[in-house]
């Protein structure tokens, strides 16, 4: 992996990290379900691991594992639990978690207390000709590490994730390949509960 | 106003700090908003201030300032432009930010990049008998500042706010005093948009 470049609100956005690990929150708006994982970054080779966290009070709950392989188009959704495996192409095309160059620079401030905070830049793909944004971006100024990416359909909010425990490169790229179980995967993405 | 306290996950909640001043960006989740204003924060006299801030592409908006004054039950809207004045009656009881006795320890995780970064505490009010919280809030280790406070009813969110820059203390108490317009304030709320 690479470090980031600084960067002042007057020039450019900053380049994000190619490869990094740590967690997320997602919140998908349309069910008003919370999402945690653990998450392995890999920009160079367009691929992305998440490993689904359990809670507390989720009886019905199953929880995957999830290797986008965007080289590939193709996405690996293994039970954590069975290890039974999907294997489902992939139709959106690669989106990492960066500030694209044609960003439009929205806010810059502190997360924190005096003395005890993390410096940030805003950045969304609004456009003047435009009224709404569909994306907002949050990265820290030092090392443009990703704070908060928010997604937005139609002026409402789709999905927003918080990224935390970030950590620069691959601890281990072995994560990265399915387990022998995907060998002969069904072609259906597995259902997240039960009930 | 008062430090707040370090608490670990063992221990109880800190002590977020009694009154600050800072910005935030709330949004709601029902109109799809997001809301910046700078904010005083009087936990002390139960009180709170927000001054609107303009962003460019709102030909529409007006621009509010906001005086809640809850020791009064009562809230002041003046309009940054004209200085007209509403007085509504609150019905809310106070809510301070801080993160209440019997919360329940969600997580605790560091926002931001390797070596610059902020570490945090998340809070709800989920309970052992409810699958659902109404309430998270995101607070920080070091010294309790608020960073980030959630509210969901029948399980999707209405409002999140999120927290930045800010400092200890109310440098000028006079924003909690209304303008003279509001001596004759009238009793309606002015909508927050002419088109």
């Amino acid at each position: 992996g690479l470090p980031g470049l600084n960067a002042s609100a007057g020039a450019g956005p900053c380049l994000a990290p190619l490869q990094w690990e740590g967690r997320w929150v997602l919140y998908d708006h349309s069910t008003g379900r919370n999402s945690r994982a653990a998450v392995s970054y890999d920009g160079l080779n367009q691929r992305i691991r998440v490993l689904q966290q359990h809670k507390k009070h989720t009886p019905c709950q199953k929880f995957f594992e999830y290797i986008y392989l965007y080289q590939s188009m193709v996405m690996f959704q293994i039970d954590q639990k069975t290890k039974d495996c999907s294997k489902i192409a992939l139709t959106d095309t690669w989106d990492p978690f960066d500030i694209p160059d044609n960003s439009t620079f929205e806010d810059q401030y502190f997360i924190g207390g005096p003395g005890d905070n993390v410096e940030v830049q805003e950045w969304s793909d609004r456009k003047p000709a435009r009224q709404h944004e569909t994306w907002v971006g949050v990265y820290t100024m030092k090392d443009c590490y990703p704070v908060q990416e928010t997604y937005t359909r139609n002026s409402s909010v789709t999905t927003s994730t918080r990224f935390f425990n970030l950590q620069l490169g691959i601890s281990d790229p072995d994560v990265f390949t399915p387990p022998g179980t995907c060998q002969s995967a069904r072609p259906e993405r597995m259902p997240e509960s039960d009930c």
